[in-house]
């Protein structure tokens, strides 16, 4: 099996990986849930027509009418809210409130700095082509129109139009289920007091918070030591729960404990690659085995959070049901100069994005800084300096 | 009380909101937490000398005095993880495994594949200056070394290295805890069928939106029709939960059913502004009772997603404790034309990042289109024209 390009392989991956079942959810419950339909309004928007300004409402026929001022008598009054709306006759007007429901018989709103009050009649000075102050029925959002197209997250921006036009139910996929398995026989946990020769594992942790950040889900976390049989029993523990993902990390230099290689073998995992032309990743694995798809990771961190975001992060998004999984391709200029080994691979530094006056920047980060791109330097070059154009990948 | 700026009355909510309590939680429990103290490391990292391949252990008098080939006798073997090392002596050598410790005695590792085995013996072809293949303990991360300054977000790359440097408990500060109170008659909840009149509400469910996604925390939801003495009640009823922040919305246009000044003036609130010279914005308000900030914002969701950027989100961010609480000022090529009232005031738009070769543009969104900038329109200009630069705050 030659070794793959990051392209093949995550266009492997992703024709690998399925989006998860469907189910209907309470619209409350949706935020950052990504559509399994697109999700039209059930209501127009607005459902009646409304008024837009404090003021009164008055028929066509008055206005038609009228040459000078026209004299009203007031009759009632519409606060937002009112539900038993009265028939406006000529000679009338009615007081209207701000997204009041205009009653009908009314053809516009006179806002009420124009009007003149006076003993339970309205003067109105005459002005012809008015605006009319009305929203009319579907004027924003028509019954039927797509508000979220499916495969869409579900954002806050959607929520409130979602349930004004009546959506109340919605249906969703359901949510990526993810373990995280890091092996090692020199990890300990968190609040042990190490020896020398031991590691307080740091994987877990960051890939919790990737995962969780990706699927506002928490992952199943386990740590193994590096005996074949032990990964066995806790990935075969795994795959009975199910996940959909299980993603370990270390046990794959090129050294005599190299054991993902042979525990993949052994439990019968389907290949999709053993080895990318990219750094870090070269030592980077991914196969099937029933409906779960197994990354085998190396173990530092930085090449872990790299490989998560342009590996791990479209399955997650595709088995979410989500359109858009691969990370977008941009540009921007480099503020500082990155030097890599001139060994033909493909390298990827985590970075942090920036701006300088409307154009874009990137640099690479610092170890252990939040990174919200990754920088791709091309095989052929050793040497990428400041100012010059390079691609990101947001992350 | 004369029309703020946006800036002074950003000003003015910062100084006044405070930051939480601070308590310590485990570092497992701390993603998206806000640091009250820097974080250092409690361990150098590594903690003692790590081998960086596969390969022999061999001591520097051996490598002294080679002038040909080294031959050694192989002793044991360090895999990662073993704690009881044994001390090398000259002539020795152990098989040592990436990230396993450095024995005593040991001056480099020789890579396994430039060496050659034999019968328990090793033999190394003599290379002057060679690298030593050790990462030195504290290379990484000295003792003591800030990880995590005062105030940060913690985020997923921060975990591994604090993990590795042994913290186990963060000091952070304790969440903003945030409540809503939506108000108007014409209001009815999800799931209704509204009568001509009524509206389902909206803005319940974008707050909600919006607050978990800057403090993870849920807010307090409540609706109430436009009667003071039932408004009243429930803010006195939130404020005695207690919270650290109240949004209202709607009840704020110039009409006569505008409630919430009266509000705020019958509970005794310390108003901060009446008015800001900004469009949405004109009619909102903001203001203290005890150690709660009260936000009024006006009715229309596209207006509280601005302003809930603008406004409330520096005052959450205040709260959590976080350095950074004012958007950025980013610059950016409009990529369509906007149209603005001319009335002198500044006007803030709901925009969408994008990118053209390294160039950083911005378009307004759609009605309901999630947005991840506000995009400025000084007060002086009533047109921008699509290939100009206009000031975004990222959102």
């Amino acid at each position: 099996m030659p070794d793959l390009d990051l392209q093949t392989a995550q266009r492997l991956i992703i024709a690998t990986a399925r989006p998860r079942p469907t189910e209907s959810i309470p619209l409350a419950a949706s935020l950052d849930r990504v559509t399994a339909l697109g999700v039209g309004a059930r209501l127009p928007v607005p459902h009646f027509d409304q008024a837009l300004m404090d003021g009164f409402a008055i028929t066509g026929h008055d206005l038609d009418r009228a040459t000078d001022e026209l004299q009203l008598t007031i009759v009632g009054e519409i606060a937002a809210g009112r539900t038993h709306l009265p028939r406006l006759r000529p000679g009338q007007t009615l007081r209207i409130m701000t997204g009041g429901a205009v009653p009908h018989g009314a053809a516009l709103i006179i806002p009420q700095e124009e009007c003149r009050e006076q003993e339970g009649r309205l003067r109105v000075p005459f002005r012809p082509n008015r605006r009319n102050w009305i929203r009319a029925r579907g004027e924003i959002l028509a019954r039927g129109k797509v508000i979220v197209g499916k495969g869409e997250l579900v954002r806050p921006e959607h929520l409130p139009l979602l349930a004004t036009a009546g959506v109340s139910e919605i249906v969703v996929h359901q949510r990526p289920r993810a373990a995280v398995l890091s092996t090692g026989s020199e990890l300990v946990e968190i609040g042990a007091a190490p020896d020398k020769g031991q590691v307080i594992s740091g994987n877990p942790l960051l890939l919790d918070g990737l995962i969780r950040h990706a699927t506002n889900l928490p992952p199943t976390i386990g740590m193994v030591p590096d005996r074949p049989g032990r990964i066995i029993d806790q990935l075969t523990a795994l795959l009975a729960q199910p996940v959909d993902v299980i993603i370990t990390t270390g046990g794959m230099g090129p050294g005599r404990y190299d054991l993902l290689p042979r525990v993949f073998q052994e439990m019968g995992v389907e290949i999709l690659y053993r080895s990318l032309k990219i750094r870090p990743g070269k030592g980077t694995m991914a196969g099937v085995l029933g409906n779960t798809l197994l990354f085998a990771l190396p173990g530092p961190p930085p090449a872990v959070r790299i490989l998560f975001n342009e590996l791990v992060l479209p399955a997650l998004k595709k088995i979410h049901g989500l359109k858009r999984v691969l990370p977008a391709n941009r540009r921007a200029v480099l503020t500082r100069e990155v030097r890599v080994k001139r060994n033909g691979l493909q390298h990827l530094l985590a970075g942090v994005q920036g701006s300088r006056e409307n154009t874009t920047t990137v640099r690479p980060a610092a170890h252990g800084e939040p990174a919200d791109a990754i920088i791709v330097i091309p095989g052929r070059r050793r040497r990428v300096k400041a100012g010059e154009l390079v691609c990101y990948h947001p992350a």
